[in-house]
């Protein structure tokens, strides 16, 4: 017996039989006596036809009309989920973020929840009924509807779990657990029970798209155990938990990669103070995020600078630089989109030294030649040349001790 | 310069050229200067795919989640027709009926407006902002939305003119007005300038189905002047007023029909007070509309009951009354569904004598027998069989002088 929020994506309410098939689910949580809220997203492919229409009528539409459009999707998912449930004996309403309210912020159109006012749903939780609520949207200052921008489903699941201070936040999805890496790789990849948020962060923003980032941040802030599972078969997915709650941790927890990375070199820029912040300033104004950056020891008063940033971003990346050469004064921008970053990730390595030394001994040991490095607490990451992507995470996988 | 309702119903927002269109004809009332609320129904065919889905969950559904998925289908029209008009320089809201709010009772799925607040909507349209409300939907007393039934986007906008004081609610439709008959049978059917509320409301309850009947009697109620006209045409259509406001009134107006009718006779039921009770107290409690209604003269102690209901309803009445036969004691039931009303409708008749003779004659030079006679202060029906309907028509609509 648990309060728990269970949260179901587009796919999983994507038509009727699916619905159904949730309402199975949330019916067996019932049954076994938990206390459940369900969050919903919109049925697969209706946001998008919506965002598009709104798009095709203006494409600098007003926010708050676009969230009062696409803020529907999940609206119609409510209550056929509040149907379907009831339809098989178990006590059900729908609920919409103005209804409870889930108060957000003034951001239209990518809003963030300030608050969520949870004490009736519990009391409604406690009395036996299932709350369906509706993900992805609020009501903003201007008692207006919001929403939270695409993928804020997960984010809204992991506030609500806060607010009702659920045991345990479930997200059903189409894959069944977080891997020690990609499957589609190395077949011998692991589902590992558990993974702490750090990991889960990091793992994430190198491109294992399982979770929203923000609701991981916001679960890790909270304190709310997510469990990711699959909405299409019957057993235990993976829980992301602090790292306390890992008895036998290891050293490194998964292999990540990423091929949505471009490299840009600026050659021959002077080697004096406020250099970078010519090169990264304006990039920075534009809205574009540079990640790893290297800088080269200097000679004859010049130096190069080579960083990272998102594949999608590289053309205005060189726009950019290209405006800017008079003041930055370089010599020639170098461009590379074939190139894929590998990350090892582990809270494990806080307390170990050598998983940096090991990651560079195997790549050497398979002849791949290291670009770029950067490493945080739990991270080591390297840029390579994307036809090595598939051989350097197999080796690595292996090289950790992860093959199971 | 006046203050203006004007409501689109689904097929005049089917997509997004046919929305496009809508706020064409929004900023033309704009730049002449009214203050325009707009009240929009659901683009064409979505409320039957969300009426489709809830009754596939489930036959009996919850009708208060019912409301929360079908009321979705208006609230993106506003969304988009806001966003349509903003990109032609328009400045507009869209506004749920929670937001007004627009409250009606607990009646979930089939709910009556009890009020609606206007005075913000006037503040914003008095400064130039266009409301853009979304039809058939408002909140109920649990603060959970509540849609007022199939048509009930109608019923919102003039309850929506009279909350506003606007000086007329503008219909916009795929006819061009009220005519004074059929064009389809009478191709000389000249369309209406003026037609009074009450012969509105008998020309909708016999078949002219322009305006939901609801509708009609809030504007004879509120004293609302309705315009039916043409969403695909730029022409003047018809002004639903009162009838004082019709100066040169015409004894009749129009000639109505309808197929949707069948006859019962019971025939040999004993001829005592009560048996009219025993026979139309089940009908009515099994929610069966009676409508003309003629006792035959009575012979030997027993008599024949003859009467009209719609003919959806026929093979249940036929059940109910045979269930019913011991109690009422009658000898045979016969039933005919091959036979359709005729009206003619005009509040002139309430000073004018010889209206139903002129019928009776002219149905009589064409060989058209009457099975029925029913009239009321402002209307003359029978009951013909079916296949002289257009006949009968044509020639009423000339009788009174109403070809063009």
């Amino acid at each position: 017996m648990a309060r728990i929020v269970m949260k179901f994506g587009g796919t999983s309410v994507a038509d009727l039989d699916r619905i159904r098939n949730v309402a199975g689910r949330v019916k067996r949580a019932v049954d076994a006596g938990d206390e459940v809220a369900v969050v919903v997203s919109a049925m697969a492919g209706v946001t998008n036809q919506l965002v598009a229409w709104c798009q095709q009528l203006s494409p600098l539409h007003d926010a708050r009309e676009y969230d009062t459009v696409v803020a529907t999707g999940e609206q119609v998912t409510t209550g056929l989920l509040a149907i379907a449930l009831q339809e098989i004996g178990v006590d059900a309403r729908s609920w919409q973020g103005w209804q409870i309210p889930v108060r957000t912020d003034a951001q239209h159109g990518k809003a963030r929840i300030a608050s969520i006012e949870g004490a009736e749903l519990i009391r409604r939780m406690q009395a036996g009924q299932v709350a369906v609520v509706a993900g992805f949207q609020g009501v903003a200052p201007d008692q207006r509807i919001a929403t939270l921008g695409r993928g804020g489903s997960d984010t809204s699941a992991v506030a609500l779990a806060a607010a009702l201070r659920a045991e345990r936040c479930d997200i059903y999805t189409d894959v069944d657990g977080v891997y020690t890496t990609d499957p589609r790789i190395v077949p011998r990849a692991k589902k590992l029970p558990r993974i702490a948020y750090e990991e889960m962060l990091e793992l994430a923003s190198v491109g294992a798209k399982v979770l929203q980032t923000r609701s991981v941040e916001l679960a890790m802030k909270e304190r709310v155990r997510v469990q990711v599972l699959s909405s299409f078969e019957d057993k235990p997915g993976t829980l992301v938990v602090d790292e306390e709650e890992i008895v036998e941790q290891e050293i490194v927890s998964g292999i990540a990669y990423s091929r949505d990375e471009a490299k840009m070199t600026v050659r021959g820029v002077p080697d004096r103070p406020g250099i970078a912040a010519a090169i990264f300033g304006p990039l920075s104004e534009a809205g574009m995020n540079v990640d790893m950056i290297v800088q080269n020891v200097s000679a004859d008063g010049t130096t190069d600078l080579t960083f990272t940033i998102s594949r999608a971003d590289l053309p205005r990346a060189q726009a950019t630089l290209e405006a800017a050469k008079e003041k930055i004064g370089y010599s020639a921008i170098l461009a590379d989109s074939d190139v894929a970053k590998i990350s090892v990730v582990g809270v494990g390595m806080r307390s170990h030294a050598g998983v940096a030394s090991t990651m560079f001994a195997t790549l050497a040991s398979k002849g791949i030649n290291i670009q770029v490095i950067s490493t945080s607490e739990i991270k080591v990451s390297v840029l390579i040349a994307a036809d090595y992507t598939e051989l350097a995470v197999r080796a690595l996988h292996t090289a950790y001790g992860l093959d199971a």
